[in-house]
């Protein structure tokens, strides 16, 4: 029998849910909730019903694990305990600094139901987190470093586009070579802001705008561009939506650290992630944990958890026998 | 109070283990077992006493986690079902063609016995395991590449050492950069095994032996080296003292994938290390998982497990709240 799914909320990451799904024959879409009028939303998946946000409770027994595809800025801190009091849920909830007021929320809910909830899946946090917590407890003695890119920035696009004078624009971040090089040699260096990362903008101007203007704007604006070196590209719409219409992403997680009686051995470990669609792959985590909460549910489990708490061996459709004998 | 350690074995592995331990203030070594006479053996750290391997089972109360230190071949498959009737047990057993067995061995035995045991523990299994396994969970539609090196094999610095003529030698097993770089790219491509890796020697000649020859039994040795392209250099003993006395290791794991409706974004995860110490750095993990072996056992857990098996937060000696906090 097929693990039943809803995808709450269709946007970009519903919709990379909503393939990811196909990939896992244990899995099986079996609603999609949305705020909007669900007449109005037109699925990949022909046959799968759209509901309105107010049909949760009614749909209890049928489905199993809620995907929330939410924002965390409004839709996550409201719909993720919500949730949790009638299916095991997953989210990507990403702001760091209201993590354990999210995760008190969800567990206080979830525990109450008897049901698992799954917060702050997708790549960063995510993987990224999982990278440093491994990477950490190996080497307890070394230093973190965490590079993005080369990816679109979503905040940074939007702050963007809020200059005047701009009708269009993206951004890029980069992570700056010469500082990856030198984490890789083991160097443990530190780091300025503006050492570590490149911010790359295409813009398309209004008419008549005054483009050496909008480029001052944007390369003094505090907090998003006036700590970095920053590059302003001038375009045109059209070639905005041919060259830079995608959403990758990806980025590093780096540690180096030292062992021996001494210190003296050095040891880098480093992860990577180089992502043609951010969306697409933090759905194909999402889903990943999602059956590793219906499998917890199984064994009895409640309450929240994070990536931390959860087995690796939960979120592989290989039995474990499988598992050890094949990706040991 | 500390989690009481002992080491079984004490070698390059061992002495690795000694050293990781004190970068853990959680964590205390308690006694070292050896099949030699203990009295012959020297520890790096003052105050801790070696016993002769028969004492085991009148340290049962003084030990909570024995980390066994021996070989794959014939020292784990006896040791580590042993001794998990007596502690709990982790252990780096790495033939890979016989770990259900083993794991089976030392289920039985740590299940009786109520301790936990686990195996494979390292960076290949282990680590490189993990890697491979989160990573086929999120792109079940890809394709695993594992390198190895820059790194000494000891394998075939044993197989160069046995070579007629030959004094003394040690192998490099290196990944070849253009076939790196192909699956980086997501070209998702297939390899020979000479397209991998290539085998670099350095070689010291006894007095009078004939170099060519060596090379020529050294480049045609089946298995070792025939489907290699191998590199041989003849060196003096004191440059190979002098140049090659370290066991640097590490390699990459690599899996490209798409998603998408039609499988139209392509990804690329990738997990390295660079190690200055093979020994010390599978110590270092061996020790960390040695923690969470302690913690399954106080909440009642039995049984073999491997890093699979593992929520990954077992392993800090952060809290829940704290790492979430701090590291997700």
């Amino acid at each position: 029998m097929s693990i039943r799914l809803a995808i709450i909320g269709y946007g970009n990451l519903g919709r990379g849910v909503e393939s990811a799904i196909r990939q896992n024959p244990d899995l099986e879409l079996v609603a999609v909730l949305t705020r909007r009028d669900p007449d109005s939303v037109t699925l990949l998946t022909p046959g799968i019903k759209v509901y309105p946000m107010e049909a949760a409770e009614s749909l209890k027994d049928q489905i199993d694990v809620a995907i929330l595809c939410g924002g965390s800025a409004t839709d996550l801190p409201v719909q993720t305990p919500q949730l949790a009091g009638l299916f095991h849920v997953v989210d990507s909830f990403d702001t760091h600094a209201k993590i354990n007021a999210h995760f008190a929320a969800v567990d206080a809910v979830a525990k109450a139901a008897g049901k698992v909830g799954i917060i702050s899946v997708g790549w960063d946090p995510g993987m990224f987190s999982l990278n440093r917590l491994y990477a950490n407890a190996i080497l307890p003695e070394g230093k973190d470093y965490t590079f993005w890119g080369k990816g679109v920035s979503q905040g940074h696009s939007d702050a963007i586009r809020r200059v005047p004078g701009v009708q269009n624009g993206k951004q890029y971040t980069i992570p700056v070579d010469a500082a990856l090089e030198s984490v890789r040699a083991g160097k443990s260096p530190d780091f300025t802001t503006r050492e570590k990362h490149i911010r790359e903008c295409f813009v398309v101007a209004a008419p008549g705008a005054d483009k050496a203007a909008i480029e001052q704007e944007i390369k003094t604006m505090p907090n998003y561009f006036a700590d970095y070196d920053t590059i302003v590209h001038f375009i045109s719409e059209e070639d905005l939506q041919r060259d830079h219409s995608g959403i990758p992403h990806g980025g590093f997680v780096i540690r180096s650290g030292q062992t021996g009686l001494s210190g003296e051995s050095k040891h880098v470990i480093e992860y990577s992630l180089k992502l043609d669609s951010n969306p697409e792959f933090t759905a194909s985590v999402l889903v990943a944990y999602a059956r590793a909460a219906f499998r917890l549910g199984q064994t009895g489990e409640s309450g929240c958890k994070t990536v931390f708490d959860i087995a690796p061996g939960l979120l592989s459709l290989q039995s474990a026998a499988e598992l050890r004998e094949h990706l040991l």
